[in-house]
């Protein structure tokens, strides 16, 4: 159980080891920060050269300091940290920031020295921030402690921030305060030495000054305890996250379907919308929907109301929600007769309301408050266009008037110049969001509809499975292994594959092997015409690249001459490929084909896969991903989120597909990938998604199994090796 | 020949009649900006009630005023306007600004009040802006005009702007002053009762000021027109363009596949596309984009180098340039050798290039040199950090002096505080953009790059095609009229249709109509097994929905069994529909299915639609429109740009389709559509696309007629109706 990582926020006293006075130096300025604050406790400087430093006493070590030292920042260089971070182990400090760099950025010794540094830190039960990174802030007014050397200092307020990139820090906390957004506490993680984001997400939990949670991150230490984590402080705080590295996904080698149809970011992707983490691509975006979120109830639909004194601006802001998956109800009748009585003729009472530019400020206050008091109506967008005569700020005290009671967010747009700051400083203090443009507004919106409508629904869980044999799967992968699999480069022979999917209730249409075109005929026959014939070659990949598939086989006969044609096929397209005969199964024709997949990413794990089957799939990308093990909820979305999904669920008259059954297969395949950390790649595609009451089958199925130990370890990889921080 | 806008951008003189001492009045606001300035020429208050205004002296009427008067700013209530508009051509005054609103904008009375106002103008050969606009605004230093209302005073420069929306307008003009683009001329167009974009855009192709033109649209007065001087002034200056409106497009009724996929606001998108005029979907990147165009070259590719001293940034641009299509190459080794000689070891010298936080001014100007001047680069973007001790103006300098001499495009983005405001100014003086994340970068250069390439390539010709016959055309569409179409709601009886399509050269498989089983089976044995069937029968607009599609018939009996089972399935599904019996038609296999089809837009005219076929292209819409008549370039970039156009190309070994066949069929279909105002929808659909030299066919046809001069004027429709501007 690690220590608290109370004394590294709320310290009573603050040593500054490398303190320097010279305000340009990083040890001068964090000095200076602490003291412009200034910081409630006791700070003092370490410098083994000087008495005093920027008028504050000095030490010239840490145990010179005569009084406990709760937190230490350490800028001393590199080579001193260590021997500094002992000499504060041995004064009893609890915390640690070290903001020299130096360390496992530089590669070779600075890696062992920051192994050594965690050691040291682990030993002594201190908690560390960093190193090399930017430092800590708290504005509580108990402590306001600027432990940076940001030259920004952002305003109090309850929004927290953890950023895995120094330099973005500075960018972050100048942007926070040019917005106005308030924070409780900011870090700089450095590069995670000790404290990771996790940590911080768990500390931030519970901290009652905290009511939203931002993350800037290049790469995730433990993406399993993060998805953990998340899934469940999302429910009580909003995390939002920009996670950057996106590119680094591409390099990935993609020998199976599903592994090209799922890159890295996909994961990404998937990972945060499974733990409710709302994710933007940019910081711009992620402090307007913070700044929302910080002032503003959770939308709990859809639907917007938009307000406005002038037609543009009301027409690109309908534009913008409707493009961002928002919709514009009508108005409830009591509404628009309400609005009729006091707006213009030529206003428009419909939705966007538009009050035209006599509107004046109870004109917004009286709009407003009808306008979320509309039961069709879950947010209001007010935009406000000043025109020559009536002022910004009447207007904003209109719109706080006008929005009190509300149960429902309220976001204001304020286009143009008049007086705007003061305005929106009053609007602000009210809690009242405002946008530079509608666009903005509508998009902090709709990411909030998103979190509201995950909070909404109850957190899946994951179904129990009848039917599995855990130790004839073992044995059919210890059958694999026995027949050299890794000569194949991890592909499993059908056989003992089929074996796996028959333990784990995966059903695959049964397929017998013919070696030669008499027994093609013969186990035609006995299993029923028609039947389909497939090439087995260890050498070929996609079987119908090669003319290796035949389908719709009626006869003795014709089974026989493709016997022929197939072997002939493979001879043409690739002469050294080995031909080891073809396998004969029933053919089953109806229902809709679908791709169901998993493909294993080294940080997060297996990922699931399904979409609908054939060669298009590839092509236009409709498919859905989640981490395993998948919930129900995961499930049931990732079926419904296809584009292809009217296919399944019975499109234009066509019977129903069993999605019931689809579902067990997910959660099937979903078990399968989480018990065996040896499978890198399962394609079954395609799957024969049935109608009525029909299973689901497969109708072909490729998997490759890693080393035994391959997947043990799931921290290296491309994403937990995406981007060392710099400062 | 209308007469030129010279006297309104450069009048000599000016009037403004209904001038007012109070400056909050619209014509005491309009008086203030034309004296603040000052205005280059003489400026006349007109005012029966005043000697003088805001100390200029006024004149009681325009008749009264001494000298000459180019321009006449009216302000007066919209009852007084056709009067003062009378006496200004009596005057002999050549151009008008009507500010006043009253008019088209509010119906009724405003409507015939407008059309006076126009008949008014176009009597005295002058020119008209609005009425119901901000004004206009030419900041050209022997003009100097703001004969606006608006507070705000943009900077001069060479981007000329023409807004639909006065309010807009405003927050435009302010937008313009806080980002520092210079503007040349401003118009607020208001209603367009005379001058229209289009004719702003004429002005400003041959206006040696103004190298940038800026649209905010709402909607089209005459696509047609707009897209004639779009392509050929796009050529010579980049046209920036916002169109609001999208959602208004939904509620079109949609009858046919073609007419489901393809939205109005799809049709703007093909027409800002086939001309060149580079669409954004907010202000906000309308003017991130205009910084750019205004300041820099025309990329002429997607490959970026980024520059960077601090990692996070970096990866944020890399991610946003390849999230927007741009790519980042590997160097040439010569440049990694040259930048290795003097960035220290833990930079990275790949792309981006990390120079990391120890990087100062020099670093900086050497590497942007290298960077642009690399082969393999098209586009710089410097990112800068300020770490705590070099400077941002000494940095800026430095990128000033790096990117001297390139012939790419350098975009830069500050992040942070560190005096951003001084250092940006100096940088945009020396004409290098920058942007405050680097994800707008991105998006600024990702559009200019999809210009440039526009730009690079030829524009297209709308090929000639031959064996067209006219007259059996005619004929056809005579057929189908004389046998009353309006009762089938303007569905083409099939063999009128069929005869139709002959007359241009598009194939169709080859139907013959079957009353009863014998009949059925006796044309299957003439055109030869295997035969497919279809219901026949008006009332049904899609036939698989109710059963009425067979295929693969391969004998007389499985020919007279299915016209049975046909005649069932409709009693089954529609028991009212009438059955006009089945056609037969020989089964054609192998190809590629795709659709080609028509809409005619109200206002765009004809729509030609091509994707690929099959359910699932309704549900994915891998499509691609563009507005007749089509080009050789905007067919091939159609086939070309759908996502699933490896299909055609030869996927996976399959051989390649008949794609210069495609292309004839879409020219012809182009040309029958702009051939006959009174096609409204066709779906040729399913067409297969044959491999090798076999021409591709149309396996059913299915095409909708107008009333005969339905289609005659192309102005009513959602577009042109979308929003009237308001103030």
């Amino acid at each position: 159980m690690p220590a608290t990582l109370e004394p590294l926020f709320r310290p009573r006293s603050i040593a500054v080891i490398g303190a320097s006075r010279r305000r340009d130096a990083i040890g001068g300025a964090v000095l200076r920060n602490l003291l412009e604050q200034p910081f409630q406790g006791a700070v003092y400087p370490v410098n083994p050269n000087a008495t005093h430093i920027q008028a504050v006493p000095a030490f010239p070590s840490i145990d010179a300091v005569p009084g406990d030292v709760d937190l230490a920042v350490i800028v001393v260089p590199a080579a001193g940290v260590l021997k500094a971070v002992e000499a504060c182990g041995e004064k009893g400090v609890k915390a640690l920031v070290v903001i020299s760099a130096g360390f496992k950025e530089i590669g070779g010794a600075g890696r062992k020295r920051e192994r050594e540094l965690r050691d040291l830190v682990r030993r002594y039960r201190m908690r560390l921030v960093g190193p090399n990174c930017l430092g800590i802030l708290n504005t509580e007014t108990a402590v306001r402690m600027n432990a940076t050397f940001a030259p920004v200092q952002p305003p109090p307020g309850r929004v927290a921030f953890s950023s895995q990139s120094g330099a973005l820090g500075l960018a972050i906390l100048d942007y926070a305060r040019s917005l106005n957004v308030g924070i409780s506490q900011f870090v700089s993680v450095g590069n995670k030495a000790d404290v990771s984001g996790n940590d911080l997400i768990e500390f931030w939990e519970k901290d009652d000054g905290t009511d939203v949670i931002l993350l800037y991150l290049e790469s995730f230490g433990n993406p399993a305890k993060f998805t953990h984590i998340a899934r469940r402080v999302a429910r009580k705080k909003p995390i939002i996250a920009v996670k950057s590295g996106r590119t680094e996904s591409g390099s990935r080698a993609a020998s199976s379907h599903t592994g090209a149809l799922a890159g890295s970011d996909i994961a990404v992707d998937a990972l945060f919308r499974q733990s409710g983490v709302i994710r933007t691509d940019t910081i711009e975006e992620l402090f307007d929907t913070a700044l929302l979120l910080a002032s503003q109830p959770v939308a709990v639909g859809p639907r917007v109301a938009i307000l406005t004194n002038a037609g543009g601006p009301g027409i690109m802001a309908a534009d913008a929600c409707e493009g961002m998956g928002l919709s514009l109800p009508e108005l409830e009748p009591k509404t628009i007769k309400a609005l009729r009585a006091f707006l213009p003729a030529e206003a428009s009472t419909r939705n966007p309301v538009d009050m035209i530019a006599s509107a004046n400020a109870t004109s917004y206050q009286k709009a407003l408050r009808l306008l979320h008091a509309d039961a069709n109506v879950d947010a209001v967008i007010v935009i406000f266009v000043p025109p020559l005569v009536t002022g910004a700020q009447e207007v904003a005290d209109a719109i706080l008037a006008g929005a009190k009671g509300s149960t429902k967010p309220i976001l204001s747009c304020f286009m143009g110049s008049h007086g705007v700051p003061e305005s929106l400083r009053s609007l602000q203090s009210g809690n009242i969001p405002s946008f530079a443009f509608p666009e903005t507004a509508a998009r902090a919106l709709a990411r909030v509809v998103q979190y509201g409508v995950w909070l909404a629904h109850p957190a899946g869980v994951t179904p129990k499975l009848s039917g599995i044999d855990r130790a004839r799967a073992d044995k059919a992968i210890a059958a694999a292994r026995a027949s050299g699999v890794d000569k194949r480069d991890g592909w499993m022979p059908l056989d003992a594959l089929a074996d796996l999917l028959a333990a784990y209730g995966i059903r695959v249409n049964r397929a017998r092997v013919a070696a030669n075109r008499g027994e093609a005929a013969a186990i035609g026959k006995s299993l029923g015409y028609p039947v389909v014939m497939k090439l087995r070659s260890r050498d070929v990949l996609h079987k119908s690249d090669v003319g290796g598939v035949r389908l719709n086989i009626r006869t003795e006969q014709e089974a026989a001459t493709a016997f022929d044609e197939i072997r002939a096929a493979l001879k043409a397209a690739q002469p050294k490929a080995s031909f080891e005969g073809v396998s004969v199964e029933r053919m089953i024709t109806g229902g809709v084909e679908a791709i169901v997949g998993v493909t294993r990413d080294p940080a997060f794990g297996p990922l699931v896969l399904f979409g609908l089957g054939g060669v298009a799939v590839e092509l236009l990308r409709d498919v859905q991903l989640r981490v395993a093990p998948l919930t129900d909820r995961d499930a049931e979305e990732m079926v419904r989120e296809i584009r292809g999904y009217p296919l399944l669920s019975g499109y234009r008259g066509a019977p129903a597909a069993n999605i019931p059954s689809l579902l067990d297969l997910l959660h099937r395949v979903s078990r399968l990938a989480t018990d065996h950390p040896d499978l890198l790649e399962l394609d079954l595609n395609p799957v024969l998604v049935l109608p009525g009451d029909e299973p689901c089958v497969a109708l072909d199925a490729r998997l490759r199994l890693g080393a035994p130990d391959e997947a043990a370890s799931p921290t290296a990889g491309p994403l937990a090796a995406t981007g060392a921080p710099s400062r």
